[in-house]
């Protein structure tokens, strides 16, 4: 195993049902809060007004900022910022998806943040060196969308349109202090929208199980039970989108893919790097982006890594390995995995969304400028370079 | 899955060498410390002696109460906290296993308990309600033994010789600080007490696997896992003490097994209720207890959960089920579980430790005044009565 250092305050409150608690929770944390979610929040309306009016019972007023766009533009952040300090809020609760959540963060800690938001971005490799931010308001986050474990992590990918970047802020200031994760919530989540944030969860233990640094079969069969659980559960939320057993797994699965237990200290993540740029230089939505990438990046890996694509097939696939070889075994879980993103219905290709092998080397441009280490090379396992990646791309096609 | 409540704030630094980072993280948690360990230390007198001196070196006073018994006593933790308050500490720092962490635990809290210490036990079914502790002194854990996961979680089990009980203190306010978890101080363990520890942390799923509420396959797989990474670690254990990889495997192992995140919002531990009265009333030590009842417990459940016992056959003990019936399977997975607990040198009987047939009715008695609810059961699933128990105990023979 890796050594690491691992911490994780946030209290999460879970079930269906527990919408109910998110004004005794908000009292836990102050008084007066930004509600911060969607621009577009048709389908939250209901749950905004709820949480409003259960706030308000507990004695927390309550302002919105329903401004957030998909993939929170870091001037919709700085909006957000303005409106809670002209406000005097003080805690800030994001109702949504990896998106309003995500806003929420970034808003909570630019409130107390000096100079330009921009600079709280962590990962760019430009020569600007990001300063994370150390200090937030609190916040509660009701998690609505089962993909991004937003709510239990310290992370925020906020996006720049003038630079086309999309990128994180990272600290231990932005744990949320409590996530109400209630699985009713998401029983009204558009079938590809849940599609999309299947492959969201299950990118963010294969991208470690594939290229981590890690040889722990602990965590590499935790990370199994993740894919195993995500790939045995969203056919019936496909089938029944009512289906509240199916709905719950799905949620707390996503929230353990991200929040540091199946992975810790191991935290590649090249496949999300290129899909970022497939985000800000294309506009495919996040999810889409993973289920496009993973099965073209597992191709590349069948040659140097046919042990760990063997355990995927048998393991994680379910494939029978008797009487198989094991590039046989390996191709059938492949396919395997190529089938089941496609029935869930999100994209497998780049071109079924648009882009074209021209498309590429901007999109290489885009990760080396905003992913690449000081070696020139992509953080992976081993590193990859420019060619490799423009080879995957090529794979993706 | 079960709805739950989940928290765990303490911050974890994993890996071998990280004893080095004592000084630097107990300086973060005040200036004057209680070292908290065993009377019988020559083991550990390494240590205590560099951990004392890395926290002299960080500007961290420090003073020693080296006192502590397996399965330490209520008495104890009561001079503790009386040489603590003389002494005026502002933090205490627990060096060892199980025990070693359970009294700084109790006495961390115990230093703000008004009254009498045995109070803050929670889990007794007498006429006297427990009071918890609501404040203790900050605690970092060095943790010596893969076991207890008392180094990340809220909970320290003490011992009433007069009472011949074993119980639990429970609350927030037990959480440690910071946990140090240095696989390097584990090679020096004696092979029983490693193979004691293993068998404990397979218990801490093995019950909620067996016992929980819960139907979650993320979480069965979870648990597996941890099963899997003991039986894959502890033989290579056995077989060489100093292999440093798989002990690190099984002291990061023995954490996730009781840290909350294989098993949020299940805690039934029939099988921990009984041991405790093996050990409070014939003096077997916690692993061997559960060594013992464990496989008695699962012969119990072959008829009543043969699809539990099938899958633990399968999936934890690799049984190769082709052409074989169920029953066969999981007899066959039962036998290799018994013989793998038997190669690795702790007992799966109770006549191994001298108890016999006559002793089982105060065992039972025991455990009901201990353990039992107020519906006359132990809360198990289903629930269990002093009858089956018995029954559970004539297999244990």
């Amino acid at each position: 195993m890796n050594s690491f250092e691992y911490y994780n305050p946030v209290r999460v409150v879970f079930g269906p049902g527990t919408l109910q608690r998110v004004g005794e929770e908000a009292a836990k944390l102050g008084t007066s809060a930004m509600i911060v979610s969607y621009a577009d929040h048709k389908l939250l309306k209901p749950v905004l007004t709820q949480a409003e009016s259960l706030m308000k019972a507990a004695g927390v007023s309550s302002i919105t900022f329903l401004e957030v766009e998909p993939n929170p533009e870091i001037g919709t952040v700085e909006r957000g910022v303005q409106i809670a300090k002209e406000s005097g809020v003080d805690m800030v609760v994001g109702i949504g998806g990896g998106s309003a959540m995500d806003a929420a963060k970034a808003i909570a800690a630019g409130f107390y943040y000096s100079g330009d938001l921009w600079n709280m971005v962590y990962s760019r490799h430009d020569n600007v060196d990001a300063i994370p931010p150390e200090k937030a308001l609190p916040m509660l986050m009701v998690s609505t969308l089962p993909a991004t474990a937003s709510e239990m992590n310290q992370c925020a990918v906020v996006s720049n349109p003038a630079l086309k970047e999309k990128s994180y802020i990272w600290g231990e200031c932005l744990f949320p202090k409590t996530a109400i994760l209630d699985p009713e919530l998401t029983t009204t989540l558009p079938t590809f929208q849940t599609a999309c944030g299947a492959a969201d969860t299950i990118s963010h233990v294969l991208e470690i199980y594939f290229n981590g640094q890690d040889k722990s079969d602990l965590l590499h069969r935790w990370q199994e039970g993740v894919m195993r659980n995500v790939i045995e559960n969203l056919p019936k939320v496909l089938a029944n989108e009512a289906d509240i057993d199916a709905r719950t797994e799905l949620q707390w699965t996503a929230t353990c893919a991200l929040n540091g237990w199946a992975s810790p200290g191991d935290a590649w993540t090249p496949m999300h790097q290129v899909g970022h740029v497939l985000t800000s230089r294309h506009g495919i939505n996040h999810g889409s982006t993973l289920s496009i990438i993973m099965p073209a990046w597992m191709e590349y890996y069948k040659s140097t890594k046919p042990e760990r694509c063997f355990t995927f097939a048998t393991r994680v696939m379910g494939i029978d390995p008797e009487g198989k070889s094991q590039s046989e075994v390996i191709d059938e879980g492949l396919c395997a995995f190529r089938r089941f993103l496609k029935t869930s219905g999100v994209p497998i290709t780049m071109s079924e969304k648009g882009v074209t092998k021209a498309d590429i080397p901007a999109i290489v441009e885009g990760v080396k400028t905003v992913s690449f280490g000081s070696d020139g090379m992509l953080s992976c396992n081993p590193p990859v370079s420019a060619e490799d990646i423009s080879n995957i791309l090529l794979k993706a096609l």
